[in-house]
């Protein structure tokens, strides 16, 4: 065996505590090198041989490792143990100190020495595989005219325009928003501020005007939750206006500011056409980068985020520039969102690898663009669907299996060109179905599901074209929502490629009771298939509950195993 | 090359910030897989080409892998960064996205997309390479005849005997602590409690009238100010007597009690005959198991410590079973104890891998037992010097190279065998003066200097026969701090494996303009080595600043090149 490829840890993803008396411990191991791999474990304070025992499960596998994991519980809570991995001609244990062959003593183990309850891996069970649709409010409908608008509403969006879109103009939509399958209704920044994205806060104790001010927002809200879809709001803690108050305080008084500590200042006098300031991405003078490890802004910014969380009955937190943001001011953030309302669920904007914020102590869960890089690589022909898959579960690895159906899925956002105008509309469909049947918490960025265009923002952010949009182009979305009502597999199963098929994307979603089939074929030659049970098809050229045995060219199916 | 022995995170011991401006950056490849690894880095913002190149070093090898470093700095703190290996027939790249073999775009780096302050690693440099004697005060040295002793101050010690070592007793033998090389005085509890050992605290607030109570406590603590030394009390978090008021509470008020959730009970009324409530250990009724996941705990506790550490002048805290408490609570016990005293030092017990409390936010140091371990194995037979270099490597792969001058290594403690009763008291004080030579925090267990015998506890805290003790047993250690003095590189130099000497430990301790070397040889036989000068040599049978070749059986010196 390739002894240099196994790797364990006593903490992160290789070992956390699924409930007080659960560990879910981890191995990985060289790419097939493994027959089986055994986890003897038993009480840190038990002193004899009664290990127990349990057989670890290949649960990934890219295209250098096999990753093993296995759910260990004990009612004591305090963990040692040691792993026993056989290949074809050889058998050894793996332990704390080291490769052994015959025999491990009790010290030798590994150990997790208690669960503590303060981390225990938790999630919000109701968001689990729950569909999010993205809105950025200026441009997705607007109730009324308004004096500051100008610009057409069907015109080409230039980055000082403002259409008018507002909350009022989403609650008239709620109906179409919910046909989608909507669970999850996230909103551009709707603190104070004078752009059209808002993602320079001016005043983070008050509502937009432009928008439409507390009581309409509230009065959504109120809305969206009797429809019983749950509302995300936008947090943005990494930088603040230039005209926030705050900055201007800095601005004026020098180093005689009460606020001097909570920005990064290289020198005095601070003046905007300098920038002589620390700003978001690099050098934006209208956007100081805040000092987030400084305990005044932490209590500040964070006391905010909680008490709008309690006004206006928040069910969640997408936190803009999360991993720029201190740790600090996160581990306060959950504790304090989540004693405001324990449901909260917490979305980091994390591009990367975001391991390091998936801990329990910060986010939840992440913006998963690892997805929506290799899935356009595959459908673009950079990559086959054996890399496609590799690649995607060398991203999973990184992160906890508890947390997969959470992983949010996308396939562009207002910081990307639109899926329609890197891979054509068609294409940008099929993709949004695959990703609304995936694994996690798939999201629609508003208009992503007619395909409307878009290149690099602000063109990423055009209105909707409301005349153009009838039930015709949503009902699959509508469809597709009934399915997953019908198989909770769709929401809650894990996901297993089938690498059966060399052209397509295949894979199951399946719970211990249920295994659902998803096919995406986003070529130009049909595929054949094995017999099945069709349930779903896009184009729906195709009758449902009958027999299939070919996916046509791009096309999307849902099938059951006859 | 072994591509699958090839790992990096973008964070832990793999990533982490070591100034405002400066990040750490780890690389492992298999062992002697590779020529050179070049870490390539710029600005997250930068979106150009211009990448700055550093080399990394090889700094530890053990059996299985090479672990290379690299310090790269921006002055901006965001960095993206891969990178590049080479090996005699193979040149690749390691990116976030995986192996590349041509060129890398920006977006497949790694990304440590800021240095927050809050999480730049830091240590107290006063407590770099110190050395610190533990004192468990029942039996280290009584002032005065006392009603409850029960025993003979040179009996064998069994469970429930008291001796009556006192605070004042410690005041008393000031002089000698020093003269052994001391900084750092470790006091076994002081909180009242009516054990011996007294990790069993009946009180958080008040020390204990056994020792001498407060006054005392703090008289002793003001001698050891002044003559430079600091002091560093024992924290007893994990637990506490079932004779203190606050579970006595729960037993006497069961449910109604404030406190039933300072614990872990498992049904009412709660009996400590029954022992119906986690303790520590697995079951050890008189010691109930606290929920330190609990803020009111948390406050309770961590502010018991806050206090003495401004009322007393604490200097640092060893934390009792540190890896059971929560993290939560050492989290704002670092926090705060460091608001109290910025240059606090805070060391963990903790038996096996301590990399989960060790990244900045939880203990400074840990009680590296692992050290302990492969120099007994050494010592005893069981490992080569092959061996045990590859073991010493191993363990300090899962630690930051900041901290090894921190780690505290001991030959053992109040839990342990006595070093002298494992391998004989002249290989004992081998050993010791190869600690103390070593990288680290060196710790000697009250009494290990003259090689006091002693078996599993209690046999482990025998009391130390003053009357056997004078200037010949301890002068070694009296000439070997003298030396550290003058040579600073066996404080703070790294420590280098030199291999040349199969049957001997022999290192270099190196800054870049000193290099000291140490030889111990616990055999019975001579070993030839290189001309060499002496510069301290035990037993004291050979002329300093003179040539030797030759390190005699059962012996140590410390050595410079001609």
């Amino acid at each position: 065996m390739n002894k240099s490829a196994i790797l364990h840890s006593n903490c992160g993803t290789y070992a956390y505590a699924a409930d007080e008396h659960t560990l879910c411990i981890r191995l990985r191991t060289a790419r097939n090198d493994c027959k089986s791999v055994i986890v003897h474990y038993m009480n840190v304070y038990d002193h004899s041989k009664n290990r127990k025992k349990a057989d670890m499960v290949k649960i990934l596998q890219d295209e250098y490792f096999d990753l093993y994991e296995a759910k260990i519980s004990l009612m004591a809570r305090h963990f040692k143990y040691f792993f026993e991995l056989e290949s074809e001609n050889e058998h050894f244990f793996y332990t704390s100190d080291g490769f052994m062959y015959n025999s491990v003593m009790n010290e030798n183990s590994f150990f997790f020495p208690v669960i503590n309850n303060d981390e225990i891996y938790s999630l919000p069970k109701w968001a689990e595989g729950a569909m999010i649709y993205q809105i950025f409010i200026d441009r997705f409908n607007s109730s009324c005219d308004k004096s500051f608008v100008n610009v057409n509403w069907n015109d080409i969006p230039e980055r000082n325009h403002f259409f008018g879109g507002d909350f009022k103009g989403i609650n008239d939509k709620l109906e179409y928003i919910q046909s989608l399958g909507t669970d999850i209704v996230y909103l551009s920044p709707v603190f104070s501020s004078v752009t059209n994205h808002k993602y320079d806060i001016e005043d983070y104790l008050s509502i937009d005007e432009m928008f439409g001010g507390r009581e309409c927002l509230s009065e959504l809200i109120q809305n969206i939750h009797k429809k019983g879809m749950r509302i995300v709001l936008d947090c943005v803690f990494n930088h603040m206006s230039s005209n926030n108050k705050i900055f201007l305080d800095v601005v004026e008084k020098g180093q005689d500011s009460q606020f001097k500590d909570w920005f990064y200042i290289h020198n005095y006098p601070v003046r905007i056409e300098k920038c002589n300031y620390d700003t978001f991405a690099g050098c934006v003078p209208t956007m100081p980068r805040i000092n987030t490890s400084n305990q005044e802004v932490i209590d500040y910014l964070v006391g905010s985020a909680v008490y709008w969380t309690k006004e206006l009955g928040i069910d969640g937190w997408r936190l803009d520039v999360a991993d720029e943001v201190s740790v600090s001011l996160w581990r306060q953030f959950r504790t304090e969102i989540l004693k405001a309302n324990s449901e909260a669920l917490i979305i980091g904007e994390i591009w990367n690898d975001a391991s390091r914020w998936m801990n329990g102590d910060q986010i939840h869960t992440v913006t998963n663009y690892k997805y929506r890089k290799w899935l356009l690589d595959f459908i673009e022909g950079r990559i086959d669907t054996g890399i496609f898959w590799n690649k995607i579960a060398s991203n999973n690895m990184l992160y906890k299996t508890m947390s997969y159906n959470y992983l949010v899925n996308l396939l562009g956002s207002h910081d990307t060109k639109r899926a329609a105008s890197v891979i054509g509309k068609e294409k940008a469909i099929l993709a949004l179905l695959m990703t609304l049947s995936y694994q996690g918490i798939g999201l629609i960025y508003y208009g992503d599901e007619i395909g409307l265009l878009g290149a690099e923002d602000p063109d990423n952010r055009r209105t909707m074209p409301w005349d153009e949009i009838s039930e015709v182009h949503i009902s699959q979305y509508k469809q597709l929502a009934l399915l997953k009502q019908k198989y909770s597999c769709l929401k809650s199963g894990q996901v297993k490629p089938v690498l059966d098929y060399k052209e397509i994307i295949c894979f199951e979603r399946t719970t211990p009771d249920q295994t659902i089939e998803v096919y995406v074929n986003f070529s130009d030659k049909d595929v054949e298939i094995n017999d099945r049970k069709l349930l779903f098809h896009y184009p729906e050229t195709r009758k449902v509950n009958t027999s299939i045995n070919r996916i046509k060219a791009m096309s999307f199916a849902i099938c059951i195993k006859n």
